[in-house]
């Protein structure tokens, strides 16, 4: 049977308003308690792995995607998205990068670590609450997520 | 300037049945002339390799995503992922997996194996060509596609 509480998406975005923003596009289809936010790279990481704060969750219970944004405090994006695609236990996780500015070394770097899509995020509110019901869509309802082991 | 003749999609189907869906989704979109079809894993890997029949092509023309069946004559689906997602040159281009019915070890290996998506496709008629149109959009309009080399 299907776990109904199953966590659906791990957002990892210190921009308060873009937090605000991707909440308010999920709050529309009822999902806001679907999400966790991670605030910078190093709670993003203790959250996928199970640590810290997050020891008692099991892996096998989600993320099916993690919505990574590439600028964050502490630990930046590129690392987090090194050390989850390094390790045989996560690497499975599918991983989308977003990103304010695209910069082309950091398209080639994503795509050379492993990243399963990059986004630019749009400019306008409205286009960004409509890129993010599309990325739920698709990354919640469309793609087959892997069978993760605790 | 953006490159208008840019190939956008290699579908690699070998079920003429699927192939003429996917071509009259993408006709709805005038985007046929963006497509090429693959029938079998050697014709993609000559493809996407510039090889043979193609060796006058560019690897820097796409295309953006590769829709990927995986129960291929002559070299199946997960060989044809195993090559791409194992060359330096090639392990950026995004690979979507396509199949009729999931079954566990098809999902975990491809996603071991790099894969970016994978998706199940719907039994339905008209639900098939709604799920080709939600890929082509994502894929071609939201995903940043990688800078490849020739």
């Amino acid at each position: 049977m299907r776990n109904t509480n199953e966590l659906e998406i791990l957002l990892v975005e210190d921009d308060p308003n873009d937090v605000e923003l991707t909440l308010c596009a999920f709050g529309k289809s009822n999902l806001s308690n679907r999400i966790h936010v991670a605030r910078d790279g190093a709670e993003a990481l203790e959250f996928i792995f199970c640590e810290g704060p997050h020891a008692g969750r099991k892996m096998e219970d989600g993320p099916k995607v993690v919505l990574l944004d590439l600028k964050l405090p502490k630990l930046d994006g590129l690392e987090v998205l090194r050390r989850i695609k390094g390790d045989p236990l996560t690497r499975m996780i599918p991983v989308v990068a977003l990103t304010s500015s695209p910069e082309d070394r950091d398209v080639v770097e994503s795509y050379n670590l492993g990243v399963n899509s990059y986004i630019v995020k749009p400019v306008n509110f409205e286009r960004v609450v409509e890129a993010v019901e599309q990325l739920a869509l698709y990354w919640r309802l469309m793609n087959e997520p892997p069978k993760l082991k605790g």
